[in-house]
């Protein structure tokens, strides 16, 4: 009796693998600023709330598996507004943008499959990959180009007969890097030409500083059904823990094959899709604050690692994650020594170490993803508690 | 470019995918009975929007990925109410009993291993098994011995060596079957016997309503790390679009399994979360009346069958669902025609076909699961439904 090699190599996440320590801190007393974890401190917006608490029913019953028909005709309207031709019919809402990964890597691929993706890349596709048996061939991605894509040559070498996809997430998490179109458009021609599926995941769509607009998966009408398109309402609008998210396909066997997924598991959370039909009307200030906000807090995190020596990180242009390289030659044993053995006037910080967004070894292990998802305030200070505890490692 | 052999082998849920005729059916104005899938009419407990009313954060945020702890502790306690020891570091919350299904699939199953169940099953347990790369290897349960189980020889003869597990539901979805002490005990044996772990979905442990009370895989302290525990708040609470159930295991290494697994997934719903911790402490006088009222149900539509020319069903010991023969050869069609063609007094009544519950092609064609989930008056509308519709289908 033992578990399977599916169940000991679905690896634990770089993100909360450090917990336990950041939990050891905080009994200490110590106040741990989480920059480890894309949480976004931004309040929910109250109509999500006021929803919920309208909700009238007696029972709280199972919904449709391809989620509630209004909330599908909202994501389909949003999708509108951008410019995009997309009807209710395709879009299935899912549990989270989580579970939009695994339906799909389950549509397109069988055991054995493979999905070219880009690294670092969000740590999660790895664990949703092998629990579909999926192998993901990473194609790197360097800090000196910030994190764009390398020449398509490069890209082509790594798709073999068992490619089923091209996988990318723009603006990326754990890079900040937004696609140019010109980059979207190599990957469309290389998807048509090889016969693969272009997956995209735009999570963090109405998070973009620089002048790169984002491009989405769904500007290209020639992929047809190509196209699959990974959301989520967690980023969007501050509500993580809803556990709303969906997929968008325009390939009616594909949106079969989910629904048939949805029937397995048969609905997504009633009550917060019911909530979440409140959030899809917001749009343009409520963006554009959240934009001006998180542009302060990239600001301040980007002057912060200015002030440290032997640091670096491009500018990141979309999203709230910066790869930062630090002088340290084992990010993760540094990140773990800054919950357990450090503190500056009683504070320190929690980062993700960042080998755990690279599939090939060795790489990431002078990195970090630092999250700004706090106030400048709070960013300011943690930036200084990693200056003065990378001064103080340096030095032990 | 096209789906994989998976994405085209998860099936449809036998008691979804005749929804559109209902939908049809209800635009023609005709009232359809629902006694096609498990969805209770119990009010939810005002307990658990109260709590979700009283959610005071400011940000739905992640949760632990293993669940809230108060939420785990809370349902560590409930089963030690019942008489199990069981701790808080035994539990993951899940997003569903449904996820409980797929997260012990993965952690103890390789592409290609087996798992041994009894027909007819929850019908829900092919789908996961075709996401997992699972086998199901079937043992037939017949209505003739109330499908309870067939001799330990029978159960013998489908383990192979790549069996990793038997997977039991009791009391059952879609028999109602109770599995009595003796014949845990010999799956208990038999799981020590040949090395394999004892799977136990116990989502309809309180609605049991004859002499058999129901035993717990927990109830085997021998058993050790091989007892899995599939639970739900779904059905015991009336809260089927909460999303939360949970897995119970003392091992570590498989409760570390399922913390990966969730860590993919982030977390369960918050807020559903949230409003189950209210639900956790209800018991005794909740339980008792809820079972009286199962009782007068399934009493309601075992009458309706006897008065049935040419049915058949043995009378169900828990849950609340009965298998019934009818007088068909193809019960999927008549059940479709009850949708499209059949209506009585401008009612009729919508059934999940019996064959979806079977593995083995050819079983449960002329079987049907009825749910009996409304209240006696309406339940004795719809088996008259069903009487005249047999009647008039024979006419044809």
């Amino acid at each position: 009796m033992h578990l399977s090699t599916r169940g000991r190599n679905v690896p634990p996440s770089p993100i909360r693998k450090l917990v336990p320590f950041a939990d050891e801190a905080k009994k200490r007393g110590v106040v741990v600023h989480h920059l480890n974890i894309g949480q976004p401190d931004v309040p929910t917006p109250e109509v999500f709330f006021e929803r919920v608490g309208s909700f009238r029913e007696k029972v709280l019953a199972y919904g449709h598996s391809a989620g509630s028909l209004p909330l599908r005709q909202g994501m389909a309207a949003y999708y509108r507004r951008l410019g995009y031709p997309v009807g209710d019919e395709h879009v299935t809402v899912t549990t989270g943008g989580s579970e939009a990964i695994l339906f799909s890597m389950m549509a397109i691929c069988d055991p054995g499959d493979e999905i070219v993706c880009f690294e670092p890349f969000y740590t999660n596709y790895n664990s949703f990959a092998v629990q579909a048996g999926v192998t993901l061939r990473p194609v790197r991605c360097s800090p000196d180009d910030g994190y764009h894509l390398p020449p398509r040559a490069a890209i082509e070498a790594a798709i073999g007969p068992r490619t089923r996809a091209l996988l990318i997430c723009t603006p990326n998490n754990p890079t900040g890097t937004v696609l140019r179109r010109d980059e979207m458009q190599t990957l469309v021609d290389l998807a048509i030409a090889k016969d693969l599926f272009l997956v995209s995941d735009e999570a963090y769509r109405e998070f973009v500083y620089g002048e790169v607009p984002h491009t989405s998966v769904l500007a290209f009408p020639e992929l047809g059904g190509r196209a699959i398109l990974l959301d989520s309402l967690s980023k969007r609008y501050s509500v993580c823990g809803a556990r709303i998210g969906c997929v968008v396909s325009s390939d009616p066997e594909l949106q079969r094959s989910f629904l048939h997924l949805g029937q397995a598991r048969l609905c997504s959370p009633s009550l917060e899709q019911h909530g979440a039909l409140g959030l899809l009307p917001i749009e343009g200030d409520y963006f554009q604050s959240t934009q001006a906000e998180y542009h302060r807090r990239r600001d301040a995190v980007m002057r912060g690692l200015a002030a440290i020596p032997g640091a670096s990180a491009r500018t990141p242009e979309g999203a709230f994650y910066v790869m930062a390289r630090l002088p340290v030659d084992d990010a993760g044993r540094f990140c773990e020594w800054l919950l357990r053995e450090f503190q500056l006037d009683g504070e320190t910080v929690m980062l993700a170490p960042g080998d755990g967004f690279y599939a090939t070894p060795g790489l990431g292990r002078d990195e970090v993803r630092i999250a700004y998802v706090l106030e400048v305030a709070h960013l300011e200070r943690a930036m200084r508690c990693l200056r003065e505890g990378l001064a103080a490692y340096a030095k032990r």
